[in-house]
Formats: structure tokens, C-alpha cells, sequence
């Protein structure tokens, strides 16, 4: 489409710093004819503070009329842990149904990586994200008494499964070495191991030319720190998601340039781009947060939008930065930014 | 105790292999004086295909009266997933109440890693045994069917986290570092993060001396590949121990040295220690498993029975032996046995 309307939340700590590199590599490359509107939204501490909300009905409401949302990072320590990532992230991923989080992890060449030996890293982790762990179920009885029982419940449904692990097979599908796998602990938690399973067996079919296989969540972590080669496409849960997109974040040269789409493929609400990194009150407002991975993001929002050739300049541009980075002095954020919004627009 | 009655438990694939190898160190170690007498039993694969039984009431009575547990490896890709794990090894972690699920990683000299630079990696993991997602509880409905809903329910219980929490900060306490890092994920499981949360600020005021601190598991998973030395004794869910033990034990020399217990403090039941690596049947009756982490955990069951001279001259021997490995040819799992049962005997 000729225009784009944007909601953008910068949120909390570092995440107005890297928002704002985002949106200027995002004007960079557009081009004239396709006409960009942004619309700030204040979400995150200070708003909690200020009025106790993190997410009204009426912030949906004006959410869903964007094509797509940008957002920066939310969480502060000033807030109980768990009040803005259940009452506004969480909230917001559900409310839209973005059930297909997506995290590609890509060593770029020059990159650092912990491991030993430079290993080829280039896989999609494909994590549900509006079911498992996450759904709020469970509760407390007796709280704060030596009788206290909490429990929490991992809800997963045919539905749920399927549309995920379908999305999978069409993204292995769609890639040069064809392979996907299943990640999840089935020899444990049996009932929800059982449906993944079947599901992706069953959906397997559809795509015989795709190469699968099952590694338990425990294992998965040994072969991203042994083997990362091995990984093309992963589907899995939402929580064993969340772990592993961490990890392979840090293999795959840090959550400084891992980037994530909140996606809900069938268009019914937009969907939303952020960095895997968190808000980082400990560097906030230094200047010092690299926005690689928001700019990532901002390329996954394109492409997200069928502005494909765009979306590959803001990858190439990032990758080209990141080659020439070492050996050179430390730059600031916007430093980086303005380097990124040079590089796409030339 | 100058006798040990053991329970020795082979089972499948490389189980064999490496637990011969584990009784041999142990006898080469023990004291004239100290009588050993072993007891074998078929659990596994063989004996799931022929009978059907996976362990009994009558094998658990058998069991009760052994003052230990050794075992190598359950599993066999001819049994579907989950019957073996939930039939035998998650039974009788549960029936014996073995709560805490002891993990030691050690980064050995000369030893391997993934990681590039060489870190120093010196923790243990306490993880909880008989409690979280690991209970069994949940279920299927419309099994299937489109329409098919699977739960897992994690059960966490003040009485089963206090118990734990308080064995991670004696052990904490008895370390040089005295630091104690509890990982869960209480921004999301808000449950039970507050059980687990609420449980360690308060037996934490027991233990003055102990530094503590708290890491969402995926935040983790990056900490273990980036800063591993950060961490001295870590406190941990069933379901998040299990999967981080896997990526410490990769980080720290991989599977093949990596022992654990499962161990019932009070002495109510015997503890039992396996190596974290499964049956491998891949190598399995080839010679070419690595007998250490067997050793290893012979080394954690002497120390849980209070030999602890017997215990470091284990540790020692491995340590040694390892060392020594750089540049000699492969040997086979009986011969590295041969040479670790002479290095305790001398
Ligand atoms: C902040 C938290 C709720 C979130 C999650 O667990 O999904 C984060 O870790 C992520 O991966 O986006
Ligand atoms: C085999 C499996 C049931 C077991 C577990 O999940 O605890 C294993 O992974 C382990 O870590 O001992």
C-alpha cells in the first residue's frame, strides 16, 4: 500500500532512544510516493504512575486502526514485575491475537558471538504466542501461608496449534533448506506434548518437501551453543519460545540486533515489531543502547507490509554497519541511527 | 557407614555401559573396610517390552531398602516418548520425594567449552525435584478432534519451594561466594513467581551472609553463555532447572561430565544419582561413551553418604584425567574406567 500508519510506543528506558533510530531509518527509506503517518502513544511506567492504566479499551480501540505498531521496550523497576508485562504486553499480543512471534537469529559477518569457532547461525524461531503458559490461568490459595499452592496452567488447543505450526511449515517451506522443528518437552508434559505432536505430524503432510524433526526444549538448548547450524526453522510454545529466543539472541551476536514481529497473519489487528532487548534502565538516556535490533524490527514491520525491497535495504544496511563496526570507536545511538539512515537512503 | 548397600539401575542404551564403569571407580576407591554390596535391577526398555511394567509397588519396596540409587540411562526410541520418563525416572524422583535435584557444573582445566575465551564456571544448580509442570496434572479433552484442549498444570506449593529454597541457601552458605540466584519467571507465571519470589526474600533473611539475586530463566540463558562466572548456586522450578542444567552442562564440557542427584535430604528414602545424559542409543554397545559424568555422580552419591574423602579423590582423578586428554587418541568407555579406577586407587 502507498501509506503506512504507524503506531509508535517508545515506552520505557532505552526504548524512546532506540524508537527514535527506528522511525529515522524508517523515513529514510521509504520512498516519496508512499506517504508515512505516525501516532505516539504514551504506554509504560510513567502512564501507570501517573494514572494506574497500562492498556484501556479505548487504547485498543485506537491501537486497531493502524496498520502496524512499532514498539520500543516497557518495563521499569520502579513498577511490581509482572504489572506492565501482563497488563500492557501481554495484554496487548492477546487482545490482537499475535499468535506468531517471530524471532530470526542471523550471525552477521563480523558479528561477535560467545561461541568458539564463528559457526553458521540462520534460523527462525517460530514462537506461539497466545497460548501455553501465558494465558493467565491458575491461581493462589492460602497466599502468604506455609499452606500456600499456586498454580499456573499451560492451555493449548488444536486451533491454537495448528495455525502456528502451519505458519512454520509455510515459512520452511519458503526458505532454501526446507527444514523445520518441533521443540517442546513431549516426554514430559505429555497432554500438551501429545497435541503439538500429532498437530505437526499431521501438518507435515501438507508439506513433503519439508525436512522435520522433534528436539526436547532441554536438548535444544546443547545443540544452540554446539551446533547452531543445524536449525532452519523452529516452532514451539510460547514459554520454551521466550527461552530459547533469548539464547539464541546471545549466540547470535547479542539482543543488541535481535529483532521479533508480534504477528497476526490473517490481518484482523495490526501486528507489532519490537527488539527481544527489554528496557535497560540501567543505560537509559546515556545514549549508549544499540537500536540495531529496532531497526531489524522496523525491517520485519515492512515486510510484514509487503515492502519488501525496503525491508531488505534496512537488512543489508544493518549487516554492512555491523561488518565495519569492530576495531572503530564506540558511537552513540543516533550515531548508529544516522549512519543507518545514510546507508538506506543512498 | 562402613557398608553401602547399593541399588544399581544400568537400564538402556550407553546405561550400561557407563554404570560398569561407575561401580568399578567405586570399588576402586572405597576402603577395605567399607562393605559394598550391589543389587541389580532391569528397569527400562527390555523389561517395559516384555512385561509391560515400567516399576512397581513391589520394585519401589525393593528399592526402600537400599541406602543409595545408582543409575545410567532410561529410554529407548522402540518406547513411545513419555512412558518411560513418566513410568519410571519421573515416578520414582516422585515416590522417593527426591526434591532436590542437585546439578554441579564445573568448567574442568583442559576441558572443552563452546565458548570462546575460556570462562570460569564453578556452580550448582538446586533444582526442585517433585513439583512445577513435572506433576503429571493436566489433561486432554476432545483428544484428536479439531477441537482437541490439552492443560498442564504446574503445582508449586510453599511447604515444596520452602524446602528447596532452603537446602539451595545452606548449600549457598557453605560455598566461598556465598551467593545464592534464584530463576524463574515471575513477570508472566505471576502465581507462582510470587510463591517462589515471596518464599526466598523470607528464608533469605535466615541466611544474612548469602548474596542474593533473581534472573528470569530466559534472561538466563544469555547470562550462562555470556557471564557464566556470575553464577555460585542457582535455585530453580522442575521444568526451568531441567532445561538450564542442559545448556550449563553444555557450556561446562558438555553431557559427558555432567553428574546429578536426586536426593531426599531427609533420609526418609534413598537418593538417587545418574549422569544428566540420556541412553544415546545412537552409541550405544560401541565403547564410545564417556564414563565421567557416571563417575562423577558416583562421587555425589559418596558425599551424600559421607564419604567425602572417597568423594574428592573421585572429583580429583576425573579432573586429572581430563586434563590429560588433549592430544592422546579416543579411548574406549572401559578404558577410561581402567585409568580413572587406578588414579583413586593410588
Ligand atoms: C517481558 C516478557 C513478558 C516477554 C515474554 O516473556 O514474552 C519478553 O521476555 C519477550 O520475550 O518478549
Ligand atoms: C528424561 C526426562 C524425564 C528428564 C527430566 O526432564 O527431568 C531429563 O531431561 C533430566 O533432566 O533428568
Amino acid at each position: 500500500s502507498r501509506s503506512i500508519n504507524l503506531a509508535v510506543i517508545p515506552g520505557d528506558g532505552i526504548g524512546q532512544e532506540v524508537v527514535a533510530e527506528g522511525l529515522k531509518v524508517l523515513s529514510a527509506v521509504l520512498p516519496q510516493d508512499v506517504k508515512l503517518e505516525t501516532k505516539e502513544y504514551d504506554f509504560g511506567a510513567q502512564r501507570y504512575h501517573a494514572t494506574g492504566e497500562t492498556l484501556t479499551d479505548a487504547d485498543l480501540d485506537a491501537l486497531k486502526r493502524h496498520d502496524a505498531i512499532l514498539l520500543g521496550a516497557i518495563g521499569d523497576p520502579s513498577v511490581p514485575s509482572g504489572v506492565l508485562e501482563r497488563g500492557f504486553l501481554l495484554k496487548l499480543r492477546f487482545a490482537f491475537d499475535h499468535h506468531v512471534n517471530l524471532r530470526p537469529s542471523k550471525l552477521l559477518p563480523g558479528v561477535a558471538t560467545p561461541l568458539a569457532g564463528q559457526p553458521e547461525i540462520d534460523f527462525v524461531v517460530v514462537r506461539e504466542g497466545t497460548e501455553g503458559p501465558y494465558t493467565g490461568n491458575g491461581g493462589t490459595i492460602r497466599k502468604g501461608t506455609e499452606h500456600e499452592v499456586a498454580t499456573e496452567v499451560s492451555v493449548n488447543t488444536a486451533f491454537g496449534v495448528e495455525r502456528v505450526v502451519r505458519d512454520a511449515f509455510a515459512r520452511a517451506q519458503a526458505r532454501p533448506r526446507k527444514k523445520l522443528t518441533l521443540v517442546h518437552k513431549n516426554n514430559v508434559l505429555t497432554f500438551a506434548g501429545h497435541l503439538w505432536t500429532n498437530v505437526f505430524n499431521k501438518v507435515a503432510e501438507e508439506f513433503p518437501e519439508v525436512t522435520t524433526d522433534y528436539i526436547h526444549v532441554d536438548a535444544a538448548t546443547i545443540y544452540l551453543v554446539t551446533q547452531p547450524e543445524r536449525f532452519d526453522v523452529i516452532v514451539t510454545d510460547n514459554l520454551f519460545g521466550d527461552i530459547i529466543t533469548d539464547l539464541a539472541a546471545a549466540v547470535s551476536g547479542g539482543i543488541g540486533v535481535a529483532a521479533s514481529g508480534n504477528i497476526n497473519p490473517s490481518g484482523a489487528f495490526p501486528s507489532m515489531f519490537e527488539p527481544v532487548h527489554g528496557s535497560a534502565p540501567d543505560i537509559a538516556g546515556q545514549g549508549k543502547a544499540d537500536p540495531s535490533a529496532t531497526v531489524l524490527s522496523v525491517a520485519l514491520l515492512l515486510r510484514h507490509l509487503g515492502h519488501d525491497a525496503e525491508a531488505a535495504r534496512i537488512e543489508d544496511a544493518v549487516s554492512a554497519d555491523l561488518a565495519e563496526r569492530a576495531g572503530l570507536p564506540a558511537r552513540s545511538t543516533s550515531e548508529i541511527g544516522d549512519a543507518l539512515a545514510v546507508r538506506v537512503a543512498g
